[in-house]
This record gives structure tokens, C-alpha cells and sequence, in this order.
């Protein structure tokens, strides 16, 4: 069985100390009560769901799985009461409107109520969060009636929403999708073809299901600028809001996979649904986006959840399991061995994987701020200017909090040795269930291309230069600070040889076709190692300021040198790898392969 | 399902081509016959039994798993019908001496056949790989009625060896172990104690099962000097051969694992079962390691067996799956979209994968030459020397090839996109499979610890020594060779920055008690890079002397220069962190982690 019990106190930090998040968003219009003190309860609250709640059935729920017969989907013992308690307890709407229900609350909350929930059942969280996501494209493209219909009943999670766009042979490449939607004579359509991998797409916890399907009309262009959206839901909803009759699909089997047991994911068959345009026709893809860069940033936060449960129960075990001797003679002579713990090994493991979940929570919080900042702030400027943060931030945090994840729940598996590969300590669980989100939402490769291919390209770098203001002022600040020279010394290294490569980047991708699709993921994992070490020097300073707590303060300063000195050297070989462009990886010849 | 066809051309390249195998081995006594026509023949016997027999077997395997039911291992479908055809075949015995019925035949050969089961059908493969590893240790430390009692029926493979180690609180530290051998009157011992994590402990494929169990004598020193090892049988062996009484040994229950479902490991309960000491008293570590440095070797050839299906399986769906463009405009513009091979990032999966691949099979069959050499050259010089370049690459191949290993397995799975995360393409599997290799015969950090606090300093860096000698000989070989100058030039400085960190980590070593501890993983990473670099050398030069097969030779300095141009440069970043030393790691108070 894994540990974990909700790292509050860390949670706080970051939000209080290193960011004085309530400063900023209680002065956003419509975020005056997001204060402190509600914020921590409502993080106190949550925990208390977690810990009870959706940890208690991680393990049983990865053992059993989900069963399909029918068509029917039935989810492992307790789901569907431990969603009950998360959906009485408003988790669901927890940033929706409050005119639809919802408690209209930031983000940035919600990325901490989302890590925990995380932490404690992966599987469990992701239900509600793609119920999130089709109410953020209801929310930003539905009419008035199709907001009423539909939005009250998801926001009180009675209702289970989810995102069907892949087909078998259109993943990346949503252009090539097939399914088809043909105008009825009453303003509705009818919806035919498969979709795979359709997460919570069918299941016996909620009394109806609103698919949101990407598919083509008739006169469609061909490729991705030919796809609308759908709103389809399983049960026709009547004008008095009851449910109706039946709608035309059906799960035609469930998918059996190497983690992530008991969140569903079925093969979906449209049979002349009916379905409804949301937003306008051929615009599916801008619409797909609106969830997309919200569930991005959610599965960033999945990487970071699993690696804080496979950290918490690493370092337990460390501390309890003995085996051999310190170097520097026996730590505990009355005992046979000492807690491994001492070895350097472990240790390297247990201060690798915190030093990046620190970093990425860091960045996560510091993102959805600017997501809160994009959302509600009055002067377009400054929205603009956090949209554009958020925009070159989230490949990085998706890519690198799932990437980095599955890193640390690798290594802290390892410290269980043989005991980590058996079922019974949940390690392996932890490296199964994180395996999927370097896939989902985009695969990480997606994500590096969109930085270098896209966000980079932007305005010249306008989003590159927004975000290197922001290392600037936090470097300018502490400027003559010779106790965080230690810190700031490798983060300006960094940020230059960033600003050198990135020039060379934006150079080479004129002259080669290929160098970005070279680049793209050793850029990406060196842009996020210098965004990590800029966290890491905010965290220091916070840190530093504290006086209330010197053992605090110790930690900190003590896992930040572990960053620094042992972490964030990985960026001289990836300089190296990214300037090798791309010659070695196009020369060999199709056939040889 | 996996796709795998036992790479034959590429097996007899490094051993004909580049390190003509066959004049080295039929020099040597007892080897005569071990031509290059007969081993070939041998590797395309194997091919047919790991493609006919195995490869079928191996996902239904993992699907179906053992089951345990009253003291009694079921193994899955098929199992032990393809066990008796490998059996046999006489595969069991192809290095054992053919005065108990083996065939005598060079290791080196062992490694490849090997190699090609374990890509077909890795838990299968792990079991008669255990009856070899008991076969050794009987064979060097039996009394001759114990050979003959228990050797020829193990060599055939009728009967099943294991290694039982571990127990519940003794895992890396073995001296900590508890089960207990008390003498009996007619000479044999009674042993109790329980033993986890013994692979092949029971089941129903053979008729009888040999332990040899790690046990304490009554009057024996604590720690690992008090070990000694027993031969404990299932059932008792008569004088005449025939199988007598059922011992008092059973297995308690079995693993629930991450992967090698196919693979039984159970828990084994000695309830005063009958032994017999093997080899001196106290000394069982010394007889251990007769096995386990076979074992080791075996354990490395394991992550690049998974390596090579992973990348086959990959390189397969690369050429078939299409989705996107290439970047330089269409490669296939009668198709909706190109195979995703034209894409920069699948390529350098797949060359990443080839380059660690083909350089651990080179290493590993450079390695077992020298295990050759060192069983059986006349002269003891040439075997000191042989059995030094052994001892230092065994923890690298062990380490390297699994963790890249993994690292290849886990790549593979992302060229399939989210196809690779279910069960259906069989690449989850192979990732949960290989997983254990790095765990099992010596964690890879026990590795990098047998490297660092052992194997460096014997006499002064007699073994390092002894590499470097074979390291510069290739280098003054191919001096002047302008055609090998961009593969000979990286390795000339990775093998001289090797040098120089090998000196600063002595120094340090004496120093600062853990400054080894904390370097050794990231060392040993160094040394493999470095030595793969060697390899890479190695198969340019056969590659350019092969003047029959051009295509061959441009795919050779196509994955040549992938390797020293995008892999290599991974020893910048291990250099720094080598030398940031200790002090990062050892910081923080127990308390705070």
C-alpha cells in the first residue's frame, strides 16, 4: 500500500509565501473572496476527501478494473460512492459559475484540489476532470439553451462530460478523422463513426453521459480546418430538463491497458446519434482547445501527483527498511543494519524526486495564477501578458510534469528494490498508472513541437520575452544577495545559454526543415530544468524570508543545492544534443530501419 | 502482439566481422570445434525454436500468469510443452561439460542464444537460465557423487535448478540472512528458515527441483562470513538415481508482479528440509557469485533481448502507421498522410534504440569471448587478463544494458501513441517485463557500487588498467584513419575525461567516506557510454572492411553517428554531477525527508 497524506504545509508555502497568491486574485473582479483563510480551507477539506476517501480504494480499484458486458460498464467497488461524496461536495463546479452552480473559484485552487486528488486516486480524478473540460467549451461556446440544458447537471457532477476525438487511424492527427454528421430537418444531426480511447465515455456512476464529438459535415474542407463539435448525449434531455429517450451509441468494448485500471476508456460507435453543433461549424478544433490547454495543464498535474505519492512512499519505506551500513560506520549500532536511508543511493533518489515536485508544483501554481490573471484581470495588457505566459508554460508543464513523473515514480520504485516490483506496496501501480499521461492530451513530443513550432514562433518570441521579464525582475531583485548566490549564479547561466540556444533554434529552423522536430524535446526538457531552477530560486527566497521556521527554511535550502548542483547539469548535454541538429536522425534510409 | 525475427545477420556480423570469434575460441582447448559454420548453425536452430515455439506463447503468457493452488504452481498455456522442446533441443546443457551430458560449447555462443530467447519469450527464458546458473556452482564446487547425482539430469533439463537468497529482511544485504542449517547424524542438514523472491522455486513443468539455499551453520560468524550453501532437492535422490521422498519444502504462495507473469516467484518455507553443504562451510557467498557473475552477465542480456523486440515492434508500426506530414513536404502524397517514420522524433527513438542495442550485444559478445578465454587459455597471464576485463564489465553490462534497456523498452512504447499504453500491441508488457532486470541479480546500484568500491580498486586499477591497454590498442590500430576520425575522435576524449574522473573519484573515495556511494550510479553511466563509444569503433572498422554490402555499411555509420553524435554527449552532464560530489546528497536530516 502506498503513503500519502496531503502535503499541506508544502502547498501553502508555495501559495502564500513564494507567490502571495491571495494578494493577486482577491483583487481579481469575481475572486474577492479567495483569500487565504478560504483557500486553506478549502484545501483542508479536500484533503480530508482524499485521505478518506479516494485513497482508501486506489489499490482495490487497480485490482479489480472495470468490467464490460453489454455495452454496460461497471467500475470497481466503491467509485461510485466515493464519487458521490466528491460530487456532493461540490468539487466538480469548484471553478464553474456560479450561475450555473458553480463556486467560481480560481484556478489555481483548483490545480491544488486537482494534485491531491490526484495523489490519492489517479484513476478516480480523472472522471470529474473531463467533466471539467466540457464545461469550460460549454461554458465558452454554447448557447444560451444548450448552457441551461446541460451545464447545471455537469456542474453538480450528476452528469459525466467527456472529449471524443480520436478514431483508430486519426490520433495525432486529428485531419484525418472520419466521423460523419449529417443535418437533421429539426436543426439537430445525426452523428456516425468509432471513436477509441474515449476516457469515461460509458459507466454506471452518473445518470447521463454528454460526449462532445469531433466530427465532419458534409461540405467540410478536408483535413483539421473540416471539424466541428457535438454535443451528444446519451440520454436526450426534454425541454422541462428530464432525461428522454436513448441516443444511438454505445461502448462497443473497453480497453485493456498497462495502467490507469479503473478509469474506462471504451471504443465509442456513433450509429446516427443525435448530436447537437456546438460553436460554429468547421471551428471544432479551436473549440477542442478550449478544453485542451485546461486538461494539458491537468495532466501536467497528474505526472506531479503520482511522483508526491511515489516520493511520500519511498521516503517511508527508506526510513523503515534496514539493510547495510553507512560508510561512515553503523547510524544505528543497537540494530543489525542500518535504515537504508543512509546510503547515498537512496538519498539521491528521494532528493531527485522531491526537487521536482517541488519545482513543477511551484510552476504549476505560478501558471494557474496567470491563468486567473488571463481570465478576470481588467487590462487586456495584463491578460495578454499572462495568457502569453501560460501559453509557452503549458507543453513545458505537461511534458515535463509527466516526463519528470514517470521519472521519479521509476526511481522511487527502485528504492524498494524487489519489493517495489510486487503488487503489494503499489510502486509498480504508481509507474502503470503515470506511464499514460507522457501519451494523453497530446503526446509530449505534441507538446514540444507546439513550443518550438508554434509558441516560439509567435510575434517574433513575444512569449519567449514575456516570460524572460519575469526571470529578469525576479534576477534584478536579488541582485547583491550574496546568500542566494549559490542559487542565482546557475539560473543566469541557464536563462543565457536558453536566450544562445533559442537563437540558434529559431536560426536552424529557417534553414532546416527538420531542426525543430530535431530539437523539440531536448529543448523542451532544457527550457523546463531553467524554469525549474528559476522556481527553485523563488522557493529560496521565500524560504530565506521565513524566519518562523528554521527547519523549514534548512529543508528547503537543502533539497534547492540538490537541485542545482546535481539536477540541473542534465541542460549541458541536452545543449549539446539540440546543436547536433539534425542530420544523424534523417540520414538512414526508410527501408533500413 | 510484438514483432520479433531473430536478428541473425546483425548476431554473426559482431561475431565474425568484428570480433572473428571463431579464431579466438577454436584456439582454445576443449573449443576445437566451435567453427563459425557450426555456431551459425547453432544460432539458426535457436532462431527457429525462439520464432516456432516461444514467440507464440509469450503474450498469452503474460495474460494468463501462474496460478497457486495448495502448495502447487500452475504455469501458463503452453509452457511446458515448450520447455520439453527446448529441453530437448539440449539448450539447457550448451555449455555444460559433455562428461554430464552438455555440449561444451563456448559461452560467447550461450550469449547470443540467449539473447534471441529472451526477445522471444523472457519468462520463459529465466528458467532453465536459473538451472544453468545452479548447473556452474555445482560444477565447481560439487563432490563428484553430488555431480553425478544432480548434473545430468539438470544439463538435460528434466530437472529445474534455483538460487534461493533473498529473505524477507535480507535482500542487498545478505549477511542479514536467518534460515538456519543444523547438522544431522548421517552427515547431511535439516534447514528452516523462509526464503522470498525465488524465481523457478516450484511448479509443474519438471519433475524435480534443486535448490541451493543461502544458510547458517549452527557455530557460524555473524554477517555475510557466515553464510554457507546447501543442495536441498524436492525429492530425495535414491543411490540409483530414482526419486525418493518429498522433501520438507513448500512454497507458501506466489508474486502478484509487475510483469514476468509467465515467470513464477514464490515464497519457499524450509521446514528442516533435508540439505547437503555445497562447496566449504561459511563460504556460500564465494559459491553464490560462481553463479551469480553468470547470472549477471545473463541479467544484462535480458534488457537488450526486450531492447531489440521493443525496437523491431517499433520500427514496424513506424513504417505502417500514418499520421501528419514530413516536415519537407509530403513523402507520400497518394495517402492521406505519411508513416510516421518521416517525423524526426520517431526516428530518433527508433536510432537511439539500434545504437544502445547493437552497441550491448557487441559488448556483451566481447565479454563472454573473454569469459571464454578466461575458462580456458593455456596461458594463466592471458586468462588473469581476460577474467580482469570481465570483472570490470560485468556490473556495466549488467547495469547498462538493463537500464537502457528500459529506457528503449519505454521509448518503443511512445512511437505507438496511446496504442502502446493497452495490451493489444504487447509493448506495455515488454516494459513491465524488462522492468525487473534492473532490480534482480544485484540492483544496478549494487552494480555501480561493485564497480566503484570493488572492481576499481584492485591493485592500484589493475582491471581499468587492463581496459584501457585494449582501448588504446584499437586507437593506435585505426590512427591516421581518416575515414573513423568522426567516430575515433569522440571516443579519444570520452575515454580521456573517463580517465580523468576516474582519477578524481579515487581521490575522492579516500576522502569522503560516501563521495563513491555518490557517484557510482552516474559513473558506471560514464564508463557504459564510453565503453559503447569503444563498441561503436569497433563496428564502423568491421562495417568499412565489408565491402560486399554497401546498404549494410551506410546503415552501420548511419546508427554509428546517431550514437556519437546524440547519445555520447550524455557525458557532459554525468561529468558534472560526478564531480558535485557528496555533500548535496548527504545534507538533509533524515527527519526531513
Amino acid at each position: 500500500m502506498t503513503v500519502y497524506s496531503v502535503p499541506l504545509r508544502e502547498m501553502r508555502f508555495v501559495l502564500h509565501d513564494v507567490f502571495r497568491a491571495a494578494d493577486t486574485l482577491t483583487a481579481l473582479p469575481g475572486f474577492s473572496d479567495s483569500t487565504a483563510d478560504l483557500m486553506d480551507a478549502v484545501l483542508d477539506e479536500c484533503a480530508k476527501l482524499c485521505e478518506g476517501v479516494l485513497l482508501p480504494i486506489n489499490q482495490s480499484g487497480d485490482q479489480e478494473g472495470c468490467s464490460f458486458k453489454d455495452g454496460k460498464v461497471t467500475l470497481p467497488k466503491g467509485f461510485t460512492e466515493a464519487y458521490k461524496q466528491y460530487a456532493e461536495g461540490g468539487w466538480c463546479g469548484l471553478t464553474a459559475e456560479p450561475e450555473f452552480g458553480g463556486q467560481g473559484l480560481p484556478e489555481t485552487l483548483d490545480y491544488l484540489v486537482n494534485e491531491m486528488i490526484g495523489s490519492a486516486n489517479l484513476s478516480l480524478g480523472l472522471y470529474p476532470s473531463l467533466t471539467q473540460g466540457t464545461i469550460l467549451a460549454l461554458t465558452a461556446l454554447g448557447t444560451a439553451e444548450q448552457k441551461s440544458a446541460y451545464l447545471p447537471k455537469m456542474v453538480s457532477g450528476a452528469w459525466q462530460g467527456c472529449m471524443c476525438l480520436t478514431e483508430p487511424h486519426a490520433g495525432s492527427d486529428l485531419g484525418l478523422l472520419r466521423t460523419k454528421a449529417v443535418p437533421n430537418a429539426d436543426g439537430s444531426y445525426s452523428i456516425t463513426g468509432t471513436k477509441i480511447f474515449i476516457s469515461a465515455g460509458e459507466h454506471d456512476m452518473t445518470e447521463n453521459h454528454v460526449h462532445l464529438v469531433l466530427a465532419r459535415l458534409p461540405d467540410a474542407p478536408e483535413g483539421s480546418r473540416g471539424i466541428s463539435m457535438f454535443i451528444v448525449p446519451k440520454y436526450l434531455v426534454n425541454a422541462d430538463g428530464s432525461l428522454g429517450a436513448r441516443n444511438a451509441f454505445s461502448a462497443g468494448s473497453i480497453e485493456h491497458k498497462m495502467g490507469m485500471k479503473a478509469s474506462v476508456t471504451c471504443v465509442m460507435n456513433y450509429d446516427g446519434a443525435k448530436g447537437w453543433l456546438l460553436g460554429q461549424a468547421h471551428k471544432g478544433l479551436a473549440g477542442m482547445f478550449v478544453m485542451m490547454n485546461k486538461e494539458r495543464l491537468f495532466v501536467g498535474s497528474q505526472g506531479i501527483s503520482v511522483a508526491e505519492t511515489a516520493y511520500q512512499s519511498a521516503a517511508t519505506y527508506a526510513k523503515d527498511r534496514i539493510q547495510g551500513r553507512a560508510a561512515t560506520g553503523p547510524a544505528n549500532p543497537d540494530k543489525p543494519a542500518d535504515a537504508i536511508i543512509v546510503h547515498p543511493d537512496i538519498r539521491a533518489r528521494l532528493l531527485f524526486s522531491r526537487s521536482i515536485v517541488e519545482a513543477v508544483r511551484a510552476l504549476s501554481v505560478w501558471t494557474h495564477i496567470n491563468v486567473d490573471i488571463s481570465h478576470k484581470h481588467p487590462d487586456a495588457a495584463r491578460r495578454q501578458h499572462a495568457d502569453d505566459l501560460v501559453g509557452l508554460m503549458t507543453p513545458i508543464v505537461k511534458a515535463c510534469g509527466t516526463g519528470y513523473g514517470s521519472e521519479v515514480a521509476n526511481t522511487c520504485l527502485q528504492v524498494f528494490g524487489g519489493h517495489g516490483y510486487i503488487r503489494e506496496h503499489g510502486m509498480e501501480q504508481l509507474v502503470r498508472d503515470v506511464r499514460i499521461t507522457e501519451i494523453y492530451e497530446g503526446t509530449n513530443t505534441i507538446q514540444a513541437l507546439d513550443l518550438v513550432g508554434r509558441k516560439l514562433g509567435i510575434e517574433g518570441g513575444r512569449l519567449f520575452k514575456a516570460w524572460i521579464s519575469e526571470v529578469e525582475s525576479s534576477l534584478k531583485r536579488l541582485e547583491g544577495r550574496n546568500d542566494m548566490g549559490e542559487f542565482t549564479g546557475p539560473l543566469k547561466d541557464a536563462v543565457a545559454r536558453l536566450q544562445a540556444l533559442t537563437m540558434w533554434l529559431t536560426e536552424e529552423g529557417k534553414k532546416d526543415p527538420n531542426g525543430r522536430g530535431a530539437a523539440a524535446n531536448d529543448y523542451l526538457r532544457f527550457f523546463g530544468l531553467t524554469v525549474f531552477a528559476w522556481m527553485w530560486v523563488l522557493m529560496i527566497e521565500a524560504a530565506l524570508a521565513k524566519t518562523d521556521d528554521a527547519a523549514f527554511t534548512a529543508t528547503k535550502l537543502a533539497v534547492g543545492r540538490y537541485y542545482m548542483q546535481r539536477v540541473l547539469p542534465q541542460i549541458a548535454s541536452l545543449d549539446a544534443v539540440v546543436r547536433a541538429g539534425s542530420t544523424s536522425i534523417m540520414a538512414l534510409a526508410e527501408g533500413a530501419f
